[in-house]
């Protein structure tokens, strides 16, 4: 593992020493005497260019059987590259071919490719420019959001996938089940016998690690959780997945106050830490995906958030004279149009929005004194609205048992949820952030789906 | 978030700044002038010790309702401790009681409980010392397995938790649906119609992400996965879990050699950073849960590892003299008593095994040219047996066609997998851990379900 990637020898200067550069063939261009190749390994958008003389090897049989997304081992030196757009170029002595990629069969031909093709061929995908610097951002967030909670003593947390209960109450639920569903077993009186299930009981796909969450950051703290959760939802849009990473961090001692800075925080050092971290990839988002996004990323990595209740953004948006698709009213849940009208006109920059109506927010939410709102947050940033929710918690026992009977939920199955309320219970808040939502953010990519390696989303779970 | 959490304060001196430190009543000392308090937050083993002088404070009817679990803010200066133990204690002058925990019901007394009673309040065990510190050493590891793959410029790869394939034609699987499985909707001939489920068709939990990951290893290079897997075994022991995590890199331009050498850096990585990171947690473990457990992973992080091919091994195992429960011979796959005997009588050190029979490996792995074996390695440690299971695969089309159809699968369903031998086609390798069993390993915890925090098993989805 000791070799140089071509990230690497792209940043060195020109030397004797003999080099092996292993990669796929992006183009290759001939004439007579010459032979120009950009091989790329995935360590950056831009690729290494090499020199072949034809009339100093004897290579001609190798370049003739070469083609796009080839894959190739190279030997040569670095020289001094006389074109623009590198500094220097691998002056090619060597060239073994590993693996040949037909022109006739191979479907990543040089020509542009629609995202909606890539898609069918997810398998492929990773060997374009967008899909490699996709994937390179993704991981950057991704790490980040590991750095960000650990140096702040967050301990990463594996709340569980499959589970018993249906958290919130909210979202279709996938079931997980072993039973044979062609034949399954039943009891007498006809119902599933799901005694026999792997569980001795229903189970599903998770929705939400937060209520596990909370059992340990009442013991320990503040905790994250940081793995994928589940929406059956029939929605075929640019915006849903059925299956998504998700960060759900939680702090014990902590108020909407706190879970506020927390939050800002956590934004701000995400968009800092890539612009800084990925320049060569957030340049081409910034020119080819979607102009202008590095900008709007570094305004709300330097902006103070600006903060407001719910009853004074409804009071912004009813006085605003904006015609909007959905009317704004003290009630409803605010529409993407609405927040975006809030970061993008009133408050020209990120926004966060407190103390929602009760009707519309969780069970678990902190009830306020006024009967009628809980500490509720949502985020705002421009471009996108809403790309952080979360709460103060309910942490008196009373309130909360009377709001999942209001809910309309079972008391029964929350009790170990409870007992978190009946010893030594502590304010404490935390939120969620969906991964996806925040690359295709960060990108400028349109459909959810070109965010994540392989997606899933109703009617598709290939590869 | 700026305040110093209790494991910064127990490293700091004497100073008369006013501190405020929340956390749990752990033990309660009362004697008639003076009571003890010893406060944990989660951020280390040692708790901080809180001195209240009863005639200076007008505190006993706080003190009269405060037991174990009850949840405290404590207020006061750190003045330097006579007792042994700790070197600042708090001078309380003041104390908040957040949150009762009474004795009559709280389930965690000061006297010692046995872990399977713990599982039984998974939600509450992360307030006891040994499951805090499980949780930090979790923590720690999950972090040191980023840094690891980072630091080697591998992606971090989310592949997908549903999928529509059985990767490895190995492993019970869980069944994931939308249909209603009391009354689910069938075609005329009475079968299912799963043109109604939620994908259109069956759909599973994945049991590897390698397959998914070898698709971006041949775009990106190097990617490493860490997610959660699935296994519907029927297996009620202190080694299985249905859900568990599990990390598996993958490499192109990388052989068996390549790959060795990758999972002996990585587990002597692992193993010299948690002991380095977490000494108060994993000194705790030497005590209390496996005596000699620290010297033991010292020595493995210290150590070649012995390379042998089984052939070797097997005969190695065969002159041994040892009388074994399965007896060894050449076409066996190797049990955990054959493994520790290589490892702690043989090699008296870790071991990496290669070169395995190719019926008893799975189909990907790259055949050897002696048509009886594959390029498959086991990385075996002392105490435990296989840590990591990995090998080469098969880069060439046609050998792995065939051996796909060697195993009874459909090679319909694996066309694009085959695409990535197809096209541009790169010798590539790569292994699995699994993570609780790396946690298990690291802390001697006996059972695997105390080092995840809510396991998931056979009959077993509570929380």
């Amino acid at each position: 593992m000791e070799r140089p990637r071509i990230a690497e020898l792209l940043r060195s200067s020109p030397s004797e020493t003999p080099r092996e550069v292993p990669g796929w063939i992006r183009t290759k261009r001939d004439s007579k005497n010459v032979c120009f190749l950009e091989i790329n390994d995935g360590s950056s958008l831009q690729g290494l260019q090499a020199i072949i003389d034809k009339s100093a090897t004897d290579l001609q049989s190798t370049l003739d059987r070469l083609q796009t997304g080839a894959s190739v081992l190279a030997r040569g030196i670095l020289v001094a590259s006389p074109g623009t757009g590198q500094s220097v170029e691998l002056a090619c002595t060597g060239l073994d071919l590993l693996g040949e990629a037909p022109a006739e069969t191979y479907p990543l031909q040089k020509k542009r490719h629609s995202f909606e093709f890539l898609r069918e061929i997810a398998h492929l995908r990773g060997r374009t420019n967008t899909f490699g610097a996709v994937m390179r951002v993704r991981n950057r967030l991704s790490i980040a959001v590991h750095q960000f909670f650990q140096e702040r003593e967050f301990l990463y947390l594996n709340t569980p996938i499959i589970t018993a209960s249906d958290a919130e109450g909210a979202g279709a639920l996938f079931q997980v089940t072993t039973l044979d569903m062609e034949n399954p077993p039943r009891r007498e009186d006809g119902s599933l016998d799901y005694s026999q299930d792997f569980f001795g009981k229903p189970a599903y796909l998770t929705v939400s690690g937060q209520l596990n969450a909370e059992a340990y950051a009442t013991a320990l703290d503040r905790v994250y959780t940081f793995g994928p959760t589940f929406r059956a939802e029939n929605s075929n849009t640019t915006r849903h997945l059925a299956e998504f990473w998700m960060i759900e961090p939680e702090m014990a001692f902590c108020d909407l106050e706190g879970n506020m800075g927390l939050a800002e925080d956590f934004v701000r050092f995400l968009l800092r830490d890539i612009l800084e971290r990925c320049p060569e990839d957030m340049e081409f988002f910034d020119k080819r995906i979607e102009p202008g996004i590095a900008e709007s990323l570094r305004k709300v990595a330097e902006s103070d958030f600006r903060r407001m209740t719910y009853t004074e953004a409804i009071d912004v948006l009813e006085k605003s004279g904006r015609s909007f698709a959905y009317s704004p009213h003290w009630g409803i849940d605010l529409q993407t149009e609405h927040e975006k009208f809030l970061t993008e006109d009133y408050a020209q920059g990120p926004v966060i929005v407190t103390d929602y109506p009760r009707e519309i927010k969780a069970f678990y939410m902190k009830q306020n004194p006024d009967g009628r709102t809980v500490r509720a947050m949502d985020v705002l940033v421009p471009r996108l609205g809403e790309i952080i929710g979360g709460s103060q918690r309910e942490e008196e026992l009373t309130p909360l048992e009377e709001a999942i009977r209001r809910c309309g939920l079972e008391t029964g199955a929350y009790q170990w949820y409870l007992d978190l309320r009946r010893f030594g219970t502590v304010p404490h808040a935390g939120f969620g952030l969906g991964f996806e939502r925040l690359v295709r953010y960060v990108t400028g990519m349109q459909n959810i789906r070109d965010v994540i390696p392989f997606p899933r989303a109703v009617g598709s779970a290939d590869f």
